[in-house]
């Protein structure tokens, strides 16, 4: 009989924050496919998995997915499109052999996974395939959590994108919404902060670092990460109210 | 010594969903304080928790806020109000006298929390509290996760804004970003369809209706809502691509 593919969110760090459901759906998977960022190198997912799941007779592929950026209205890059490509085969491949597969994904799936794309590379595939996909806590509320900050409260509404638009599109952004999450902020805090202060917006953004993690940092005066090497892992949360 | 007051995120309705971390707070503490919608009604935080942990031992207390709309830029309604003040003096009753006191709150504490409202009034009423916040799964990811559609991919952008504004203001939110949630649809999904279908984009939006509860109801039809009794706890994905 065939196996299941399990896309499984495993919060933003913090063992801990794995869902009951996950932890279970992890024991009873054979086989763990990990996604790393790093060529040859570690899975934060795999290391969140570790730190509350024995990994005694499972089968774990670690899979490197490139770190570049895709845009959803153009072809994904050759070595992108290769990576999930080649992890859809290995994944029916264990499929098809009798194994249940989870795929350990940082954070919650709905927002930017790579779970997502493995996924939709499988549908594509025209494999006849039992895929579930079990929500976990995000990176945006493990943030707001650190930040003692509401994400949205009554009325309000919330946005959440990229930090890598240009500055037109995120002052609208920022004017059209009361609480604004920058994901992948990293590379342009300096820009972040020049923006807010322009726009008076400056002292109502926390940065948050490896949010949930033990060496979480939480900047209260972003001013203070300027010319600084900020973690990839990094989320800015701007509150109006 | 003073106890801790823990808001806790405990997932979307599936107890399963509760995180390790929350499962084992609420093991921890003494004194569960759960919101309840209805007066005299049940608590449904309380019931997720209930599915996973022993109330054995527990002094659970239930405390009713009513579901009435809270305007940001307006004064609360003074029952509403009320039930918060009166939440506070309580919990911090409890903590005086030396007892961890969780609140077990519906989804994750950042999204729409009645656990922020609280917490928000504890810190305003000056009593020194040591407060810790526990994110949770929320109902967006786990609508998510049921509907197979992502968030967010790449460079998109996601909003959460909840149903109740004018049409302009919607038809503007759709057309300034890739997925929109709209939260608390219930009373207003036959607008809702009307609006979408003159927009096109009836065809990309799904209702999921208690989300990850054994009796979950996906409708990829949308259209089939119109003149039905649609759950309160209900979300709507309009996920453009």
């Amino acid at each position: 009989m065939q196996g299941t593919f399990y896309v499984v969110g495993v919060g933003p760090g913090d063992p801990g924050l794995m869902t009951l459901k996950a932890a279970r759906i992890l024991e009873k998977c054979d086989v763990w496919f990990a996604p790393s960022a790093f060529e040859h190198g570690e899975s934060m997912a795999l290391n969140i998995v570790s730190g509350e799941v024995s990994q005694k007779g499972k089968k774990i592929l670690t899979h490197h997915f490139p770190m570049k950026p895709v845009h959803r209205d153009k072809e994904p890059d050759p070595e992108v499109n290769g990576a999930w490509q080649k992890a859809a085969k290995i994944i029916v491949d264990c499929l098809k052999a009798g194994s249940d597969v989870a795929f350990p994904t940082l954070g919650d799936p709905a927002i930017y996974s790579t779970g997502f794309y493995v996924w939709e590379t499988l549908q594509k595939s025209g494999a006849d395939i039992k895929v579930k996909i079990i929500p976990g806590v995000s990176a945006i509320g493990a943030t707001s959590a650190a930040a003692e900050l509401p994400l949205c409260l009554g009325d309000e509404r919330l946005i959440v994108i990229p930090a890598t638009f240009e500055n037109g599109q995120m002052r609208e952004v920022l004017a059209h919404s009361d609480t604004v999450v920058f994901m992948k902020v990293h590379k342009v805090m300096d820009k972040l902060v020049k923006l807010l202060d322009e726009l008076g917006l400056v002292d109502n953004a926390v940065l948050v670092e490896r949010t949930s993690l033990g060496d979480q940092k939480i900047w209260k005066n972003i001013r203070d990460t300027v010319g600084k090497d900020i973690h990839y892992f990094s989320t800015l949360l701007v509150r109006k109210q």
